[in-house]
Formats: structure tokens, sequence, C-alpha cells
């Protein structure tokens, strides 16, 4: 039986790459008279729905073009969640 | 006693807004011979540390600057998770 699948993926540059998007937003919050805030970091959110039979493969197919296509995994890491719906 | 909060916010494009970049992503995979894609869809995700006194005081801060700066309510929408460390 075919069921789909809601997947959400998190993308953040790793610790250490320099990150100017985060930091012209922490410039602009501060600015704008926002305390407290030490530290803003821009990544990607990306969801996606899949079609597939079994759990486990779609885990696999996502690890597999996370690598492939949608990470860099030079600067970039990465976290997903999968539901079932 | 001033505390640390973690703050991660997921911004998306509302439903019927149109996406681009994630219709280029989702091409991309398919031309790359991975099945079952029936949805891509890209935003934004942004990781925040705080420091203040009141969790209270962080969420409505965060609501505040999601309002006026980081979410264009026009066209998009957003989650955010805090947690204190």
């Amino acid at each position: 039986m075919v069921r789909n699948f809601q997947i959400q993926i998190n993308i953040s540059l790793k610790k250490g790459v320099a990150d100017p998007q985060g930091a012209t937003i922490k410039h602009a919050l501060e600015s704008l008279g926002y305390p407290g805030v030490e530290k803003v970091r821009m990544g990607k959110y990306l969801q996606m729905e899949m079609q597939a039979e079994d759990p486990r493969q779609v885990e696999k197919q996502l690890k597999d073009m996370c690598q492939k296509l949608l990470v860099n995994p030079v600067i970039e890491e990465y976290t997903y969640q999968i539901r079932m719906s």
C-alpha cells in the first residue's frame, strides 16, 4: 500500500562557517531596539511530500537526496522529521 | 537571573504562493531519478540565541520580531520553538 509522508528538513551552516545573512539580521534587530539577541544563524527549511510503501525506504531516499542535492556537506548540516499522513 | 534561550524559527510560504525554488528542486530530484516526490516547498530556517529573565518576555519579543522584521505576513507563515538552556 502506497502511503503519504510529510517531510521537514532543516539545513543550517556548520559552526565556524561565516553567515553574513545572519549577521545582517542580528544588526537589524539591534538597531530596531530588541535587547538580548546574542546570535542569529540563517538556514534553509524544506517541506516535502513523498509517496512510498515503506518508511525505511523514505528515510533512505531522503538521506541520499540530502547528500547528493539538497545539502552541501562541506559547509552545511541538516536534521529531518518524517511523518506518515 | 538572566537565562539563555535557544530559538528555532521555521518560515514557509503560505499555501497558494508560487515557489519557483521549490519547483526547481522538485524537477532536479525527478531528473536525478528519485521517485515519489510529490511536492517541495522552500522556506527559511532561523536559529537564534537570546538572553532574558522571563520566558514569556522571550516569546513576546520573538513574535514581535517576526511580525516586524523576519516574516512577511502577506506571503509567509512561521512556527517557532523556544528552549531554555
